[in-house]
């Protein structure tokens, strides 16, 4: 039902540098390039990776003690420290862990990469790892844009990268109840050309799916495109098992229990800080008999979240909505071409169910988004955004490749609260952005920028906050480009997903740390969570304090030592280290 | 909208012996408990509770240092050491509790009642109780029946019941986001009356609804009997705020989050062992335009739970979904009167909602049950059971009054899982009060049990298990009466509620916790959760490792100890002591 551009097997297929397989990498489009370096006012200037010599990697660690113990576990064949499976390991792929490997510098990779086959193999490989005092970074499909698999190496003596694409196998279908049994290191697509032979689906499709693994999902409480239809990952979830270096940890004996706190909450969203997943039971639904796709105008972004609160709160959500607000829409990255709205707000409503549900529901959005204002787009643009769902990391390359930064950064929260959230999210990027600009002026040229794609939204460039505060710099060019949509729908609330576009320059990652700082900061204050469904890792971790407080911390820190009493799994990731 | 048949202040206005305000209570029907006393061949027996003098209460160990610290705290006024207030709060609601009770038995009444005003003086209660070595057990409505309320003595200066029924407001209304702040001493039907008054319900009522509090739904998972239709307790909390011997805790910024683990579902099922909910947002509807409740008659328990599955997996449940099966039908206790079904299986279904919903998903829902084999009862089978949705607990009292004995269990468990549990933990029930029966002939008297009474499922009574190994002792009656209910949907399982009827006979109390002991033993063996809504407690404690691990039960410990360093909070209560 959906394209699947890359390989699935494991990253071992996929570009070090970037997202995905080699061939699915184009250029930049010439028209789109020349709109972003005439709106930011920028020279044209190539900017590829270097070449794979020319890495900085160092020499790996791994004593010959602790590759003989864990070839022992797991056969020499999988344990590997040659250059090309650590570089392929090393980091996520936030646009900073990118712009790192592409400038040479593959510091953080781990100094072996080993593949167990099986949770006792799992648990094996913590005893020896342990034993060694070596740091395990549990590695799916290392796709963290948090900084999820770069732990802290103070005080080990060395890293090793655990990477479970071995058990990748769907063991079990209860097919009466709905639940699947599976292996962590399952991809998304293998996941549903595995549930699909049974006749089910899983039905969550983060943008990450192609290379994204189910324990990972597990691990980080993602959310995919379609959770109003098919629900949050971790909604999902009705048992684990994990390989702890205190031991096997079983999880979920029926849908739902009162025999006290419910644990795999603690699982779900350990960031491998905990342990590691080694087998999950799915809730899976049967393959939708039908499937229909369609786009909406929407008069603006405040009429479009108020119709979108109107169909959570009465229980009439499609299975995919997604609403871009007039930045993302003019830009052209809702789902249609540049400008190809006339204005307004684009949404996309994807219905995926039996033939009447998705004709009846279909019917009833419709009855509340024209009573809204919204303009019907039909089918095609629908269609279109369900061809470009997964694209948005090539997009990323390919600007990273003509000298520009494209990063996203997401909250979520209650719906009295979004508009002052999205507000002061975007008016704090605008002008973070606009600080950086003007701190930096020396890689741009003079010239105007065009209509229709700079900093605020659409109509309100003149005199939005783009302008403010930029002084002579600003003059030169916009800032940046700051988008947003709203993508997970629910009664009491919404998230919020910014993208923002802007030149490289000089220093690109400490430029994104201080902008994207603002942005956090922005968000703590505003109420909002600091993030929806991108976890913690190290990235988030300075912000994680005021979410859940001191006594959050401590808890965190005391189920973390009764688990991995020696702190040997992702140290410094989730769980801030004791100061 | 439903009939409030009691003072919803708090306990004081209740009976110390049982359920709800004294003019609630009426005796059992004559016709019943002929009925009964034939089919267990038992004399009349009349067994009241001790007179209120007749009582043993150790005098309070409360000291003057003690005393004197509280009521600086609370005023003086606040801190309760008469008889009254001691035996009001001592125990919770299960039949032990109240068999104890009855016979005279008030040996774990607290030495104090201490009443505070709000979060502050929470905290400084639990600081007092820490310096001075004071057990604390939070008490909400005092409707546990899992013994959540009666904590271990050992090693403690004396038992402080810590009552929240002072923190009853609703503070605050966020008619947007339909989300709603409210403090955990209310009861259901202040809260729901509180709420009524914005528009808005909660539509949460678990039986126990007319005493139970807010902070008590939290602390144990409850479930109402509309989790259909508004979910699960745990599934409407978007925010808590607990006080805790090492301080405050706020949770929850936002309606999903990927910020860690969901540390909510931690304090959620917490049973007062880890801190004191003082505060709770929670997500609540607009009260429904349109309610309608019909019974149907589907012709068994297998039939029945297949469409009750069918309408989970196709997201067409209504709002109450409950199916009894063919004893408790036949026992008129699933809303009809006695036999009024003419055999098979009573299902009750009630929508609540828009009118145009409830007219299309009750055509959606007569759709499956009819093809299922299903007939239509009508709405007066459905209004019946709304009628008496809370009198469970009376007729109990009634019952206990006239030398009976009655007592529930529940469970849970995937659908492929259903059948076996169902089938092992009724037999298993059987088995074990029909060894009760053989040992313990000398309260009855000989005579024919009458046909549609017994301890079998109606029309296996002659060949079931409830004649199985009794031997020469069953012959002079029915051990009991077994029935079920499924009265929790869920995609992926149900939920399985067992109640018992039997004689009173000499020592129920040892009796009920061998019956109990080899049920639970059965739904450990058979892949249930040892709860699905009562919660642990101190009864469901010898279980809980068997569910969550030993390293779930370690888990719970470190968490324990780094919010209560001191273990004042309910213990013994959820978190095993160790050994």
């Amino acid at each position: 039902m959906y394209v699947v551009t890359a390989s699935t097997t494991n990253r071992s297929g996929t570009v070090w540098w970037g997202w995905g397989a080699p061939d699915a990498h184009t250029p930049l489009a010439e028209d789109i390039r020349s709109l972003l370096e005439a709106a930011f006012a920028v020279a044209r200037q190539d900017t590829p990776p270097v070449g794979l010599d020319e890495l900085h990697l160092p020499a790996s660690s791994l004593s010959v003690e602790a590759s003989e113990a864990l070839a022992g576990v797991v056969g020499p064949a999988w344990v590997r420290v040659d250059a090309g499976s650590r570089v392929r390991r090393c980091r996520g792929r936030s646009t900073a862990d990118l712009l790192r490997l592409r400038a040479g510098d593959a510091l953080d990779a781990p100094d072996a990469v080993v593949l167990p086959a099986g949770h006792d193999e799992v648990l094996a490989v913590l005893r020896v790892c342990a034993r060694l005092r070596l740091a395990v970074v549990p590695f799916g499909g290392g796709t963290s844009v948090v900084g999820g698999l770069a732990p802290a190496r103070g005080g080990f003596a060395g890293v090793v990268a655990l990477d479970l694409a071995r058990l990748d196998r769907l063991t079990a279908v209860d097919a009466e109840s709905q639940v699947v049994t599976c292996e962590p290191g399952l991809r998304g697509p293998a996941l549903e050309a595995a549930l699909a032979a049974h006749g089910f689906t899983l039905g969550h499709r983060p943008q990450s799916w192609e290379y994204a693994s189910v324990g990972g999902f597990a691990a980080t409480r993602s959310s995919g495109q379609a959770s109003a239809g098919y629900g949050r990952f971790d909604s999902l979830v009705v048992g684990l098992r994990i390989a702890t270096p205190a031991g096997t940890w079983e999880l979920g004996r029926a849908p739902a229990s009162a025999a006290g706190p419910d644990l795999r909450q603690l699982a779900l969203g350990s960031e491998g800080a905990f342990g590691v997943i080694t087998q999950l039971r799915l809730r899976v639904r049967p393959l939708p008999a039908a499937t229909h796709y369609e786009g909406w105008r929407l008069a603006g972004f405040a009429a479009g979240t108020a119709a979108l609160r109107e169909l959570a709160q009465r229980d009439l959500l499609p299975t995919v909505a997604r609403l871009s607000d007039e930045t993302e829409t003019a830009a052209g990255l809702a789902g249609g071409g540049i400008g190809a709205d006339a204005g307004g707000c684009r949404l996309i409503a994807g219905y995926e169910g039996e033939a009447d549900w998705v004709a009846a529901r279909q019917a009833a959005v419709a009855e509340v988004l024209g009573a809204a204002g919204g303009v019907p787009l039909g089918a095609e643009a629908g269609t279109q955004w369900v061809r470009g769902r997964f694209h948005g990391p090539y997009l990323r390359d390919a600007l990273l490749d003509a000298g520009m930064f494209a990063e996203t950064l997401e909250t979520a929260g209650f719906w009295s609260a979004l508009p002052g959230l999205y507000t002061r999210v975007r008016d704090t990027l605008v002008a973070a952005l606009t600080a950086e600009q003007a701190a930096g002026q020396t890689v741009r040229q003079a010239a105007g920028p065009p209509a229709g794609a700079t900093a605020g939204p659409a109509g309100e460039a003149a005199a939005g906050p783009a302008g403010a505060g930029a002084g002579e710099a600003a003059a030169g060019g916009a800032p940046g480009l700051v988008m947003c949509h709203v993508s997970h729908v629910y009664p009491t609330g919404a998230s919020l997903y910014f993208t923002v576009v802007c030149p490289g320059r000089d220093d690109p990652v400490a430029r994104w740390r201080r902008v994207k700082a603002a942005a956090s900061r922005a968000i703590v204050e505003t109420g909002g969570t600091i993030t929806h469904h991108h976890a913690v890792g190290v990235d988030h971790q300075p912000w994680l304090t005021a979410e859940i407080g001191d006594l959050g911390v401590a808890v965190l820190r005391a189920v973390k030592h009764t688990l991995d009493p020696d702190g040997i799994l992702n140290p410094g990731v989730l769980v801030p280290r004791a100061t």
